[in-house]
């Protein structure tokens, strides 16, 4: 993993080339902790060996697990960094591009990258803040923003 | 709906989420509206329990309606807010995951949200303004920007 | 085409409109190039009346074509510019829908717009930087950025 931190005027705006065989999320998740990374937004393209994608299961309350065996591009990964429990958390979804042009996605659990991943990470002025929510255990942005 | 009002040095960025049993559409819409947001990108990730997407038909010139009566997730909601006939106007494109991870979408029409909808948006630095096209009925980006 | 260059504070934010019947990656690159530009995210949203996407095949170590013939939404049009040797050099992906709201996508190669393309290239605060890299050919993002 490489990376560069900028600059757009108040904000950070920090781009990550995730390497060949690393975890997408793991990586991007350690980014955002080493950089303490309260609120942004996170985009990406590029390509998976691998994959395992999530499909929230009301009655389950909990990610069905749904996998992705074979080499597909990253077609649109999109999301937030907010903040968990005092720690930066990701939220990403994927939408992945089969060899056929065919299309499989969900809420991104792993992605083995091969060759690259290029993520932008744009900070948005401040914390966002998650708290579990009852119904679901999950944890939902509350839009208190403190800049 | 929770939103939080940031700033991005010079421009604003407004995050909001949107809760259970809003809609995506009437709810960015409003806070557009609300804020006075003349040019922004917006994205989001979350879910919904239901949704229409469309497809523009070239001969009807009007969208075809694509129900979407399941649970799905928001795997990427993209587009952006203009000025039209000097109301803010909001244009996004929907990819939605199903259970078994294959994808749907379109125009966003209506997108009823579960458990939440995180949307950032961020303005441009300036108005762009959308004129009707006289070929297709529709409202298009001028790129006339105004700082 | 038509475009309008603001600012988000630090950063220049370019709007692109791209008319009926350009080609989409000829238009943004050549946007780019025009304004050189060396580092942004870049989002799109509208529709194509045809495209041409790729699916990078390993053995052969060149873009799978996987062509597009007939009018689709474009559902999300998501990447980066950054510089290849020496100049502005885009890297797209994009998620297609059709009449039905089934998806097709890849690595863009060519979309002829029809009715708009409304894409908004945001600058990140410095130069990304691109390398060949050997194993694949390909142009990878190196993360060094410079202010």
């Amino acid at each position: 993993m490489r990376m560069t931190e900028l600059t757009d005027g108040g904000c950070r705006v920090i781009v990550v080339a995730v390497d060949k065989g690393e975890d997408a999320v793991e990586v991007v998740n350690e980014v955002a902790a080493r950089s303490d990374v309260r609120g942004a937004r996170v985009t990406a393209v590029g390509g998976f060996r691998r994959a395992e994608v999530g499909y929230f299961d009301r009655d389950a309350r909990d990610y069905l697990r749904i996998p992705v065996a074979e080499q597909v591009e990253v077609l649109s990964l999109l999301g937030d960094v907010a903040e968990s429990q005092g720690r930066p958390a990701l939220h990403v979804h994927a939408v992945l591009g089969r060899r056929d042009g065919s299309t499989v996605g969900g809420h991104l659990l792993r992605g083995e990258v091969w060759p690259t991943l290029e993520v932008i990470i744009s900070e948005v002025g401040g914390s966002l803040v998650k708290r579990v929510d009852p119904e679901t255990g999950l944890a939902l942005l509350t839009a208190t923003g403190r800049p």
